[in-house]
């Protein structure tokens, strides 16, 4: 038997059920860069750090700023929370397609024991013509038994709605942090792996970091692996198998760092990216900029088709 | 792309469903100053301190105190428990709206996890005739899992009633404490977006207070920002986007710091103020004489049309 | 505006729905003293303290005892469990009006969080043609979330079913205890006012005991309040607003100790009186003395209309 | 008023309704000795502590032999857990009843905080044939709030299909150790109250064991009695009203001793025995042989018609 | 009365409904090595280890490389969660059957307390037409109490749904730690008989392994004995009655110790063997060497007709 190479995934688009399918298709090939690719705003920064991500960009407090940029510079999808979608969404439905995201939490308290519950449903995404939900996981945390739980409702009224479901998979939580923390290769990969087991059509995950010193504290074999952050990220798009990987791309860093991340998870046979700050904490114009170069990586790198 | 100031929010009232529409047009438009203001008399205090709070005005142990002051002076609406919707609301239908307050609690225990469990429900408020539900958000708590999950049903069943939604943001808990505690403008303005977020049409925020010590505490960019109280209200408003803000009073202050904070939340495009204590603490003709003076300048300070 | 007294409430009754003021009037005017007061016998000291309080009148080990004494004492209605409700009950049926007290436990663990989950339901009491429904609210515990939560869905069940609610109004808890405990007129008062906001249609309060060293812990203006028992009781009342308010003896105490706090309690507008073992701790001669002596109370001194 | 002694109790069947009364009937008067005792056989120590009692008679470890007990010995019932009941029980049916045991747990955590979750439901029950169901009641735990809760349910659905319902009555827990554990005169008597208040049809009690150092940590007045285990099993019976009492054997002990404490609970009211180790833990001759002691002990010391 | 020895159990099939006889039938008789044995492939490894056990052979990480290996190979089924029973199974429907597994978890917390919610339905097995449900039970952790709840659902699922009910019985927990831990002859043999009195239809028990410090620690009389491994496995295969038994694998061992267990577990009375690692941690070609030589065990061992 010859085993392909994963980044040589059959279309997921052919394993969904009609409605996900529908939905899905809209997202990667009606919006967007619009060939199979996916570029995704997210705006639940002001509840996840709360208004103090708004700061070095004013504008962006109002959540018109985002909702303008997502349907004036062509993104695939917007990810917000409920409050956003029922008073801000109208005005741009047909637009830019909305990912409602149905948890959230504030960083008040520590996240040694991260868990967020969900403030909306599925049947709110389907009322509000929402075209997928988000939901995060945070995994390995002690609460992950009250997450997976949670998780299962979520997705079953996926299945049951025909909407994609977008898994934010994120490491977190004391026991991890014992292990090397939130960013290692071991943590991400671990994470990947989860939400495609969970039924993610989509999964979000962060990039890996190397550090030598925290991946010593990572269970074998990767408490011994060198691997760079390209072959990293190649790995963790690998353990999400048949499900779509988009990277996030955390707190603002420099342009040339955004497009050598976007380059890399596409080449790694990943679909996309979902860059909130990196984009929105910018000036208008700006952020236009940057979004076109991000738009031509895309199309440039695609080594998949969903 | 020019964007607007916050304070030139598009009308709340356009993005609302039918049964909301009508409902919170009744508090801001056929009841109180009616210019599309919001003047609340809340009267939940005596289960969230005790009688305790009626001692400096012992006339106010009965109800019928704050139910009359509210229809006799032209309230937009009184805010209560269930059982004195139940009790003594009935009297009062038709002089004045009602919200009814679904979650509270004593203050006995600790408020270091602080969270309020629905001691009612929405139906319980359309059964009762009620404009509008109250909801107590612990904005930060380590218990805002619950919260948030609560808050969840709640604001689903608004949507399924066309019952408009106010909430109380409260930023609170132990872990908010080592950040300055819950009286800090980064804690104020972040209750604000996590109101709006997660679905309020009507915002209940305390002042923010300037204390260059407890500043010091808060997350950057706040802890280094030196702002005036006006200005952090000014932001605070802004965080709460489309949803209407009515700003709390607290304990008993001075007439004068009454009516210079009730400018400040109008200035800074809020919609009213929802004053207890500061207004029944006093005897009947000082009440109707404070109310008067909050009235007027209700009316002399707007700046934004709902 | 002229304030009335409280002890000059309005008339309980004509604010009740049909149902539950069927129900309550069938207590206040056609079994017990019969002018609108309560006299109620509760048994549900086999589950809070076990069998123990049953010694020192062995005979009243029986649960027969108390229901006989219930029926042929002429008393407004005996307070007892499922179990009881179901097996003794039955035999007394249209003889006496039956309370179904819906919660309880054991003293065996300490009271530090107290909080009684259900064991019966508002249904089981219209199954078995209760006249009214009990439960025990612990105000001030830590697990105050769990109690109004459930007390919501009690208090939501009485409304559907026309069922009148008696709230037992508890002060409890550690964080109680660090004020003063559970027997200060701070903390009796409010409970009071908890039990009527939380929908009660008459709440069983304990006598408040007036001791300087723990009335020093209250919360001000308790700490520096100097009043009597009659008027620690007298303002109590007032606390419960319209709700009628019975009060609860205790332990076994003299007679003439039991017969000035009826006193004391009606004087004070209160409806009547719940004694359990200072009535049948004792022999059945004796035990119908008493009786006769606190109906006579409660006929004497009467000062509300319910 | 003339107190009938409570060995003279009512008869239970007269009060029950006619599902519980057909079913229990059956086990009274149908099987079994016949003259309205119970000989009932639990076989749940598998799962209450593990493969480890089957050791001394081997055979015992497969369940057949119990059934086959059961069936040829002739009990009043056999009470087992729902895997059994499930896959053993169908070729016994007919021969001898089935009490399905809704609850159970292994005894490897601590019992400091004993609670047991259903495994099963009345609902299988019914379906299954069984003729009563069995709830562990672990009086006075710290998780006693979970276990009332629970017992609420079950004992709904005992009165929603006619079942009838075997509490075991068990005190436990850390609070219990400290007021002289679970054995004493105190715990078993609280014990039997509670579980009649809470609905039990027949209550299985643990035979007090007198100890004066333990005693002595027990609450007024049993701290400072001085009673017979055959008076104290008297009044543990007493303590159980109308409800049903069958005495458990506990771990093996001699003959004598088995056959002194059934003549004591049966000459204190109760209605029979429960025994499980002090019968299977026997070679088959053996087994049969103390069976026909007992029987003829429980049909020789009647002193209650159920 | 006769005895049998266990290892002559009485079919189960015959004790089931049409469902789950028809369902079982298929694993044991129409797909496997064909003669009522069990031959089965776990991939929950993903979850329950991360992807770390994929490294040893790369080629692992692709799902496809288990569901290519069951396929052609001829399971008996394949087990995994639900993401991969959706994205990967659909192209192997028919080719062979699957086990869906309803509850995991990742292995970063400590398995002190653990607890596995379900992240799937029986109603998503039925769904997706799996031939049995797979339920990881942590016997013996402080969380038993939910484990052994959210068991009766999936349990009573199973039993509406005629689907098989697979016991993945493990030993764990602090409080089994200090009873010699998970892998004594007490540990799994306890395990065996909980999952079987659970309503298991088929058991997944690891090995016993024989340590005579361990053995110190476990509750007489298995503190005292000294058997052979073959002893212990026999016993726990008696110990799970009429119950299938699988051996569990575990980590990967050599070939010779593999293939000694599975002729213990035959010998025993068990009907087949789950191993994962030990399999598909091979090289294509090794794998389906290692794979034949089981299955010819399993075919020359039988002891049990189910």
């Amino acid at each position: 038997m010859e085993i392909k190479s994963v980044t040589e995934q059959k279309s997921l688009l052919s394993t969904l059920a009609p409605g996900k399918r529908t939905r899905l298709r809209r997202l990667l090939f009606e919006f967007g860069p619009g060939n199979g690719t996916l570029m995704l705003l997210p705006i639940d920064q002001g509840i996840e750090h709360g208004p103090r991500d708004f700061f070095p960009n004013p504008a962006s407090k109002d959540p018109e700023y985002q909702f303008r940029l997502a349907a004036e510079a062509g993104y695939s999808a917007l990810a917000c929370q409920i409050g956003m979608a029922e008073k801000y969404y109208p005005d741009y439905a047909g637009q830019v397609p909305l990912i409602l995201k149905v948890n959230g939490k504030t960083d008040v308290p520590s996240s040694d024991d991260a868990f967020s519950t969900t403030n909306s449903s599925v049947e709110d995404a389907v009322r509000l013509g929402a075209d997928a939900v988000g939901y995060t996981l945070y995994v390995g945390s002690p609460r992950q038994d009250r997450d997976l739980l949670q998780l299962r409702q979520v997705r079953q009224d996926c299945d049951r709605y025909g909407m994609p479901l977008v898994i934010w998979a994120y490491p977190r939580g004391a026991a991890l942090d014992a292990k090397g923390g939130q960013s290692t290769f071991y943590a991400i990969d671990y994470a990947a792996r989860m939400a495609m087991e969970m039924g993610a059509d989509v999964v979000k995950l962060n990039m890996p970091k190397i550090d030598p010193e925290k991946d010593k504290l990572t269970p074998a074999p990767y408490n011994e692996m060198q691997v760079s952050q390209e072959e990293a990220i190649r790995q963790c798009v690998e353990s999400a198998g048949r499900a779509l990987v988009v990277l996030s791309g955390g707190s603002k860093i420099d342009d040339e760092k955004v497009l050598e991340q976007t380059r890399f998870v596409m080449q790694a046979g990943g679909s996309g990216v979902i860059y909130g700050r990196n984009v929105w904490q910018r000036e208008w114009s700006e952020a236009l900029e940057i979004i076109e170069q991000i738009k031509e990586s895309l199309l440039a790198n695609v080594s998949r088709i969903p």
